[in-house]
């Protein structure tokens, strides 16, 4: 029946062999920066360069180095990172495809973790952006594209030694950043709640108006995004959880599994809102037949009343030589007796039928 | 297209560090009351108390403690508690975050289990309450986010040894607490019931009002929200006669499957609730659409009948010098007889079509 | 926003201890008949009696004994039989209790069933009967809410020794027993399926008056109660099947087999059911609005037609002492040709839309 | 609230003895012919008989026999069968029950499987035939419910050598069988593809009339019944490629798997047709209401423009003494002018919401 | 009720004997080309043919031999390969079926692979085109429909020695054709969310028009076709990663693992936009609610206000010998005071409904 038809160039890049080191996505940011986090229970360095090389010499102590890196274009930087730590080709390349969908990979002496950090940046607007981690026995890499992030708290944390996070290796690293990007999902799906409810009372107070539809419309496309990046968030953590890889302490676990606690809340919360959007799209087209309805009966009421009344006026309007009932005397009166007589019927007929 | 906007602050306390203890939720009461009650087979004593440590020269003895704290603001009372026990730093973070997804988890020497307590109170309202327990070898402890639960009928029968209660451990009392629970999840879920069937009375009675979408809604949501408080429960009292915790004795699994049998009865009776609202929904839609359909034919009947017969009176109101039929002798009864058989034809056709 | 609030007193019982035994449900009816029957492949006793402690006699033959009360209320009988044949509490709390839902539990010595009966009674009203079975080695003991079931023709089959139960063990009779009662699930489904074809041929005949929404909705409803009582069904005797427990002979496994796919089948009709209701709401639906549209196209062409045709007479009743075409010779004739013209056109252009 | 009566008898035969053979289904045919054909690699032998004993001379050689019964009112010849094969009662109740919902049943020396066959009779009408087939180590014994079939080209390759079927054992010949009967299937879903392809040409083309819904209907009721017959097949045969029974020979299991490939096939396309026909349904519903909106406008065009113009023509006919403008020389002229001027505002604004 | 009349011939081939090779499908092309590409890390030899026995000299190399045939008319060039590589005959038979569903097989010594290739042809269209693929331990065969692939980069590859495709076997150029052909499942699917997001955008501008509907009837059909021709490639895939097949090396499972995430995020993008598909269909018909709310209140808002001043026009415009009014010196203009006030009433009665 329809043909379909190419409308885009096809995405260059997908034609690459496989383990291509090729950013994909939009271009966040132009300069690299790299951020070196070094500490240990009783020491802590913090270094902003904008040269990834700088961070080897952190590498044999038996201290946890954090490594940030942000921006993805400049891909030599990931190639030391890369060569450095000894990480896979397809590691690499899944790095710099900003479109990758969450995921976690283990390898031998890493784990691999792709993921999607929402966050309100400072205009308001909501931020998707992708974050892919590397976790090894001493060091943690996380990859950004571009400045801003969810994790200023925790560089607090760090640097203040509060809570117990410099008393433990790199896995605990792992789970507070991850608990740091769940801590957002939360709170972006509450603001979610909120504009949810709103419409809903919207929608009630009958204010709702032209633009309701696009509205709920917005709200769904915006649920179905969210969604599509959260919920392969909770495999990850479940798999983290249930992992047999070393790099994973046992007492980790506890926290591993409290985060996969709020992950599914999280995720029940989306499905939650889910079905409300829809239930009050129903409840919109409710409304609207509803409405419709009394448009319906007011014309009705209108039209039925008074088009037969016409009629008889008409009639009477005739100039017909002939015609008897205009020379009788009371023949007016009886005309306009009639008309109300008629006019009462029809009342009580709709008072009857409930429409009045 | 949209652009989403931020519309509320994040949630502070969501960026505190892990095992923070921070009351979460709606501050219920400024008091806190701590009740104890120690039984064994042949003993009771019961305290109400302001201060939690009261309660520890119960703790060595081989008798059942059961320690109560209602009102979570008084975050020390759970810090001794918590100390005391040897509780994990994630279950008192628990404890106090009304907000959590019932859930339960097995530490080394005791459950820790949080859900949520629906009933109705004194003014009939629907209260939905947090409620966390921890259970170890010989106590339990339940925190309570206010005073006002439904164990009223359980510490009677402590009190009076009636049941069974009094010559079991620990993990009975836990089923006990569990079991007066789900009894009121029943309860509340049969108040939902009645409700209901009103409802699709109501709209079949075609007494519904312009009110009746917003009392579906109103039940939709409600019953979402109930749901999300009560599915996870099925789960975790699944868990709970699967565990190989030592706490849990043989005998108690009994009671517990029987339990579990219960909550998969008010489960399964929401679903059936839910599919029941969607049902009611569809059929006012359908009620609507009936009615504007019977509207429409009342107007097109009357209109169909009189429009064409005004027109022909319109047509010998005219003004015309030369018009011959306005000066034949019987012009003006040819004229009614032709709309009387006009009138008679369209009663006909209508009849056919069975719209009278 | 809505605020729930309590419309019905809580169940009292429901916060009876746990093991009470009370009894739950309608009054059937205030008598308790017991009826016991004991036989082995040559022998046969029947025996009606008030007295369930006739039937202990029979107990220590190797002979099947099959004792059936009818009526709940003289809970004092059921605890008697607890008694001799050492229930467990929970059990008899659940005989009592008739609004359980289907479940199997299986215990040391005994297995415990509890099932809902569907059959028209004589005055062909639908009923809905729970009946809970404790199978043990020699003896099935049955509970009814009262007089009346579906066993008439296995009694007889038992007394004529008709086919193999008389040489076969309790598990057979149990078998039997439940055969018996989806045999009747099928028969109700079926008249099910009448009523559904009725009601099709009904909608497309368009013979649906104001009642088809209800009767639909009926149905619904009816579907759903009925699919509750059924449905966890499949999975007893699927369990039944598995089951590894002594009592069920390896030769009375075919017969589960065969007894499954039957409740498959059953089940498979109700779901095939339930679709098609919801398919003939939808047509009814679709029915409704093209009706709608309909009505709208005969009010559409008559109001179209005749609403200029009218103004044009209207112009020419105006009373202005200078209008020319009022004194024209054949001024009312040419308005006759405008008029017919016009409608002409009319016409034309409602054919050209398919409207006529 | 409605109570539900029965409506018809209950099926008598229901209440009979587990392991009655008592024909239930549509008498097809009251003849019974049996058929037999006896092959080996080099030897084929083929007899029709009304006396099924014919077939038992056969038994003892190491050819393989296939006996294929049409009919099932003859139940002495299924009976003489089941005799001389061995069958389990269940098994002879299943055969003659053509309710039987399809089904695999391995017993120790026989294989069981009930399916239903679909095939365009020569009039071209669709057939639903249970077929049910008994496979043990050197025969196969078919039993369909009236003559004609799906066969014919197997018979064919049997008599004439074609393929490698006459090489192969009793399980070849089920599955060369079994494949028939999905290549039919096959042809009945493509046929109901059609179909469906010539129904949304016609939504499209706008070609739909009353009897659009009704077809739409029927086809919804067809594939439900298709895809009930066809749904079971698919665990058939996957249960047979799995089975660890020792008549199906290692090699036939590639067989087996290449048709499980097909069977799927078979079920997603039954699923696609079906989707497809809801989204027709859909269509159509929104074509209805886009055509009323049609018609919707021209009425309110019509009656918007031309309502309060007949209303000024109104004013001026009416007859009191003492109406100036009567009297004005262009009254009727600036009348006109007034009427013209409205009629284009009423244009103008029809445009810009763009209604015309 | 209906009956279902055939209204096609059967499928002839379907009826042909297991194991034929006999081509299904349309004729893309008379012309069978082969295409034999050799390789090892140092050597390269391409050789394009019509005869697939200048294949055979290649095969007893250590180097990896791809041989590739387009158009599956010539089944002689299959039976010669099918024999010089012991195929089975359902392999061959499945490679000429070009209607079968995408599956992988694992023989003894080769892995059989069917999948649709998804591509836009130069002119633009999407073609749907089945690729059959036998994967041995030094060679690869592939079958397509006819010229025309998604593998010209891949071919470059091979032949300029680019990525690590020269130095590794037959397993690697497996996965590399897979990931060529998702890649191309991936730029089709975004040209579906073009082609959604256009729509979308069109719907909202209210600039649907008439073909609305039948453009989104048209992409739900093909995302359903598409869905249906990429789903069973993420269960080849995953099998692939899983196979314990000695053909499959360690290493490769690296790249077939990040395949597998390729054809999930694919696969959970079909469904994304699928959702979408339906959620604009929604939207459509909430704006069409809309609008005919709009077109009634319009209507309505005319009528309620014209119908009953024309009444009152009329009554003064019969002709009653005696109507006092008529004679009255301010008749006229009391008569328009009472039309001007009812009037002003309406609008106010509007405004209050907020129909204005
Ligand atoms: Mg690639
Ligand atoms: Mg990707
Ligand atoms: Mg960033
Ligand atoms: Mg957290
Ligand atoms: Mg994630
Ligand atoms: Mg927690
Ligand atoms: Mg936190
Ligand atoms: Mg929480
Ligand atoms: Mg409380
Ligand atoms: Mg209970
Ligand atoms: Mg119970
Ligand atoms: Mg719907
Ligand atoms: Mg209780
Ligand atoms: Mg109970
Ligand atoms: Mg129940
Ligand atoms: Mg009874
Ligand atoms: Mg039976
Ligand atoms: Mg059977
Ligand atoms: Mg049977
Ligand atoms: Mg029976
Ligand atoms: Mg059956
Ligand atoms: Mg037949
Ligand atoms: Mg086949
Ligand atoms: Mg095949
Ligand atoms: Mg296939
Ligand atoms: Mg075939
Ligand atoms: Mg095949
Ligand atoms: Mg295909
Ligand atoms: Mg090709
Ligand atoms: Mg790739
Ligand atoms: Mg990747």
């Amino acid at each position: 029946m329809m043909k379909i038809k190419k409308r885009r160039k096809p995405n260059k890049a997908s034609n690459l062999p496989p383990g291509t080191i090729s950013y994909k996505g939009k271009k966040f940011s132009d300069v690299t920066t790299v951020e070196i986090i070094n500490y240990s229970i009783d020491s802590y360095t913090k270094l902003d360069s904008k040269n990834v090389e700088d961070a080897f010499n952190f590498k044999e102590t038996n201290q946890v180095t954090w490594i940030n890196v942000n921006g993805l274009n400049a891909t030599e930087n990931i190639e030391k990172l890369g060569l450095h730590y000894h990480l896979h080709p397809l590691t690499l390349e899944d790095v710099v495809d900003t479109t990758h969908r969450p995921k976690i990979d283990e390898f031998e002496d890493y784990l691999f973790i792709v993921f999607k950090m929402l966050y309100f940046k400072d205009d308001g607007v909501l931020n998707y952006e992708q974050v892919s981690m590397v976790v090894g026995e001493s060091y943690v890499l996380t990859f950004q594209e571009a400045d801003g992030d969810v994790f200023d708290e925790l560089r607090e944390r760090i640097s203040n030694a509060k809570g117990r996070i410099r008393s433990q290796g790199s896995d605990y690293l792992m789970y507070a950043i991850l608990d740091a990007v769940v801590d957002n999902y939360m709170s972006v799906i509450e603001d979610f709640g909120d504009r949810i409810e709103d419409l809903e009372t919207d929608v009630f107070a009958s204010e709702s108006n032209g633009s309701t539809p696009s509205q709920i419309q917005g709200l769904k496309r915006e649920i179905l995004k969210i969604r599509r990046s959260i919920f392969p968030f909770r495999e990850i953590i479940n798999r983290l959880e249930k992992s047999e890889c070393k790099i994973i302490d046992i007492k980790t676990r506890s926290y591993l599994r409290d985060l996969y606690d709020h992950t599914i809340q999280v995720s029940e919360t989306i499905d939650l809102y889910r079905e409300m959007i829809w239930s009050i799209m129903d409840m919109y087209m409710t409304l609207i037949s509803n409405k419709m309805n009394e448009v319906m009966k007011v014309l009705t009421i209108i039209a039925t009343i008074f088009i037969p009344l016409t009629f008889i006026a008409g009639v009477y309007g005739m100039n017909f030589n002939n015609m008897p009932e205009l020379h009788y005397k009371y023949g007016y009166y009886v005309v306009w007796a009639v008309m109300i007589v008629l006019f009462i019927l029809m009342l009580i007929y709709f008072r009857r039928k409930r429409w009045l």
